[in-house]
């Protein structure tokens, strides 16, 4: 699934990144903690980045190359059904281990922007297009006349930020009854979105 | 404003955390950078807190604390008023310094419970409370014949999700589109809590 302008080391490199900060989060994470996790030489790790921060933000860029890469795969199914399973990824009732692991780096990554421009830019990349991979399933589910949406953008920032707030509170505060509301309200905008279609004459 | 049962000198530490917060942030905070920051002698500092965390966490029952004596300050105001007003706060269309200065806080902080229990027991207190105001103002506004709400617990949860969203995106990725219509969305919440009154006989 990785881009074909990324060597299959650093392929793999990307994949140790994953493991090592999913056991120890972003402050006790090293290169030579990467190197640990990855299979070949850990020299290679660093042949390739020259710090931590240079080697985390080439994995931002992966994740925004693997989701784009996702997104892509499922361009012939139905928008109603991708968008239902945007929520089922965000924000799964009973999440898999690897799902949790996946949350907390994501937060723990996000924050960096805080303080660091260089993530801020791999953030709002990111952001920007899973906001828009929503609104073009809205747009086409609009086209195919599944859809019936007043302002396809609104709509698609709105399930942007009910999944990403779902899926941050349930990485820091853990509040259950949080991540349920969250999920319910998004799956009742989808429903909006479909239902007043029929409705209208 | 701050609560009775804290000192005075806890209450200047307290001051003092927030300012070496906002100039270090997390990573970079220490109990001497606190120490610097605080007007009395520094060794107060370590008599009062064990450690950074220790101190950190009397920082988040603090702004508990805050924010509740805050709430019960404006308990004879109108509800509808007191929503806008925490639209306002949360999302200001111009942020002040200090404002900006406290979104980046408040998300470092909120990070620390992706791996630390103590606080995400804090954080889990805080945005409960947060929730329950909403929830009153809600009730109340209800009862005075102003809102007419269906779900009053699902719609102060939505509520809370878009500001606390739209904050955090204010602190990290700073991507307006998303800070402008998570506002907007806040906003017609609110308006349709109100206007939906005038429609029913």
């Amino acid at each position: 699934m990785s881009s074909d302008n990324r060597s299959e080391t650093e392929a793999e490199i990307m994949e140790a990144t994953y493991r090592a900060l999913a056991c120890r989060g972003y402050a006790e994470l090293s290169i030579a903690a990467i190197g640990e996790e990855f299979k070949k030489s850990p020299s290679l790790v660093y042949y390739h980045y020259d710090s931590k921060d240079d080697l985390l933000l080439s994995f931002l860029d992966f994740v925004v190359e693997e989701f784009t890469a996702m997104f892509e795969d499922g361009r012939d199914d139905d928008p109603e059904s991708r968008l239902r399973e945007l929520v089922d990824e965000a924000l799964p009732v009973e999440p898999a281990d690897e799902q949790r692991k996946f949350y907390r780096i994501f937060t723990e990554l996000r924050t960096q922007s805080v303080r660091d421009p260089a993530y801020r830019e791999r953030f709002r990349a990111l952001e920007t297009r899973i906001v828009e991979a929503v609104t073009e399933l809205l747009r086409e589910g609009t086209e195919r006349g599944r859809f019936n949406v007043g302002d396809v953008d609104r709509t698609a920032e709105h399930l942007v930020a009910l999944l990403l707030y779902g899926l941050k509170v349930r990485a820091t505060s853990a509040r259950e009854p949080a991540v349920r509301e969250t999920r319910a309200l998004a799956e009742e905008l989808i429903d909006d979105a479909v239902t007043h279609q029929h409705s209208t004459p």
